[in-house]
């Protein structure tokens, strides 16, 4: 690859997730390159912490640090804000958009790493209730509703009430399971000297999967320790179970017997699907790449779009040899891109195939109590969970948000306190004048 | 004032502010008392450290504790979450209404602290353009607004980049003071490194009000020192000027002389009037006591409503003596109506007339520098600085977040960090969405 003498080789790098920033970051010495970052949110959001937003230990800022802050001494990077509207391959131009403002950015090179939004399986009606665990709005909307749940407990008649105290967690994955373990934990725990009416222990927690093994990724072994230790906690699994409606005082599923069961639950938080971003459709539709039922983009083993060797796809976004949609394959992704557009300015060959090295996964069910798969290696209990603490504090971005964040983890964990339940009205009514707008506050 | 025998006295708070959260807490050793305090949002707001929200240095978690957590161990207590629709004198009962849910509450004794919200002087279609400081909605929103501005300006063409780089605060009284102070340190200090193509220390910082000091209620010395140490910021001071109209775009002006100025500007904060809680004009038409223009209840000098001496308002509804609408003034009645309460109850002397300690103001303008005043003395810089950061410490609810406070300070004032600038995108685009839909985000 050849850059016109005296200009320096552009990379546009789509998103501020695990992948477009450490590809970003990879990228850092690198005085021949000027990279420009476009993502549609200005942070780098930690998703897999955003279950501690919601259930009200972490404040946002804690997991989303600025990506310009983050950026702000790489002097070869640039940041914009806008969502991407389009990609031309052809005349190698990202387009994007801010509050009618549009950008369009020139490159040399491209990483595509948009990541995935929350799937509805084509039910997107259902958002409107079971909102999806993938933004902050989303973190701070569930926060509101599973707070203010109980809240409207505490004023309603019996009815109402057992309504207001059923939690239903649809999707049994690691997000799935850290939800519905944190509410076990708020209503066990956090929130058992608050109310005079009602006792939070009472509340009825159901985490449901279509699977039938809570955390299938982790193997047997793991998934039914896990599911074990939920249970205790007072959670209802129900495996084998699909949704099949969803509104506002409840949904309907239908069991694996074929038998359909109405639960009435006023909170239902989505956790169960993903859908690539758009753009993945935009690529393929160009380039000719497949792109499956997912949206996610099959690319060569070298991370490019066939036919298009200065584009590389990574993260949620890829589909290659069924990696999975966790950060570590997005942040291995970034890397392998940035490594192998260093290797063609230096002229060197091609880095060749991206081979994904499993650094194993975790999953936190409850304060001291966790599952981890390192390797060969499988952990339950304290240990995972001390495990689980270590990998998770090293991932946080800065020093001042390491230090909070375990001051925060201290009093939920330690103590039984939650230092941000703060909501706002908005969280609370603005996804319903949304929908009535017509707007689609999903699309974000 | 007698209690039916074996039947516990039932006083009734309205509102989880200074008046009403310090007003239960005062009775918190009285076994023959049972409190319920209504409330329409589920926090005790620190209001004195929004401007800090707004301009990322704190989460709202640390200046909005729940306030069920903070009285859960208060056993006469209970917190019911609503909005209070009418208080029936005569009846003596509250209504209060939480999502189509609605609360009958009996009282023997009233305490109404509901405060007061953001006047925009009868022109109330500013307030999608130029947002008040009153609520979490408030600071969330003007946060993704202020950090919003320098991104769009990054991406836009020089006039649209000279309109989103111009802030235009209304109102120099403490808030509006802090909140331009706190705009000009961004723009000085904590972005100087984060952009490319702008510049953010060329923003445009006005501070507009209609009187002809800053903070006038600090008397001319300090004022003065304020507003020197502001221009010395970089923020354009401008009195003597009224805002005539405001749009998108920007805002019109009158000076002095009667000449009129429009000043393009995409951010304006207003922080200039009050409006007391519409329940002062319920309690003005029932018991017929005198509501002024700003909606609060001229009281009797023991704070109570006349012709109801079970009946206490205090706080930003009350009027009496031309209290300032400050935190001191309604902590201070909140207590005094629990002792009213308690000595009839013991069937002692009525404590009388409520008499204000003035235990004086303080405002800061930058790190390192505050005006402050105290009884007749009067301190400037940074040993008012130091004042205020122990005053404020001491008065924020609950050692975590005074442990997280002082850290998020730390990054702040001696790094030049701001932990908390995540904004939503409901923040951006949803107050134009509700304004669409006729709802208005105002009454909160």
């Amino acid at each position: 690859m050849t850059t016109a003498a005296g200009r320096k080789h552009r990379v546009v790098v789509i998103g501020s997730g695990f992948g477009g920033l450490f590809g970003t970051q990879a990228l850092k010495r690198r005085d021949d390159v000027e990279i420009t970052l476009v993502a549609k949110t200005a942070q780098h959001l930690f998703q897999p912490l955003l279950y501690q937003v919601a259930t009200g230990i972490l404040s946002e800022g804690e997991i989303a640090p600025s990506t310009r802050e983050v950026l702000a001494r790489q002097k070869n990077a640039r940041v914009i804000l806008g969502e991407v509207t389009d990609i031309d391959l052809e005349a190698r131009t990202v387009t994007s958009a801010l509050l009618g403002s549009t950008t369009v950015t020139e490159y040399d090179s491209l990483l595509v790493a948009a990541g995935a939004g929350q799937s509805w399986f084509g039910n997107d009606e259902f958002a409107d209730y079971a909102p999806g665990m993938k933004s902050i709005d989303d973190a701070l909307e569930l926060r509101g509703r599973i707070f203010g749940a109980f809240e409207l407990a505490e004023i309603s008649d019996e009815e109402q009430a057992r309504r207001a105290l059923t939690f239903v967690v649809v999707g049994a994955g690691p997000t799935g399971v850290e939800m519905a373990g944190q509410i076990a934990e708020l209503s066990n725990r956090t929130l058992r000297h608050d109310f005079r009416r009602i006792d939070p222990r009472h509340a009825r927690i159901l985490l449901l999967d279509g699977a039938p093994t809570v955390l299938p990724s982790f193997g047997e072994r793991l998934g039914g320790a896990a599911r074990r230790k939920l249970e205790s906690l007072g959670v209802e699994v129900q495996l084998g179970t699909m949704v099949t409606d969803v509104d506002a005082d409840g949904l309907v599923v239908k069991h694996e017997d074929g038998s359909t069961e109405r639960i009435e639950a006023l909170t239902k938080v989505w956790a169960a699907g993903v859908q690539a971003s758009p753009l993945g459709k935009t690529l393929g539709e160009q380039s000719g790449a497949e792109v499956d039922r997912s949206g996610r983009v099959h690319v060569q083993k070298d991370l490019t779009l066939p036919g298009h060797p200065e584009v590389f796809v990574v993260g949620d976004m890829m589909a290659l040899d069924d990696l999975p949609g966790v950060a570590q394959v997005a942040i291995q992704g970034g890397r392998h891109a940035a490594k192998e557009i260093a290797h063609r300015l230096d002229g060197k060959d091609p880095v060749g195939d991206f081979h994904y090295l499993d650094k194993g996964s975790m999953a936190t069910i409850s304060r001291f109590s966790a599952v981890a798969s390192i390797r060969r290696l499988r952990f339950t209990g304290f240990f995972a969970w001390l495990l689980w603490l270590g990998v998770h504090l090293v991932y946080i971005i800065g020093f001042k948000h390491r230090v909070t964040t375990l001051l925060h983890w201290a009093v939920s964990f330690v103590g039984r306190g939650r230092s941000e339940r703060a909501a706002t009205h908005q969280q609370v009514f603005a996804r319903r004048a949304m929908k009535q707008l017509g707007k689609d506050m999903r699309t974000r």
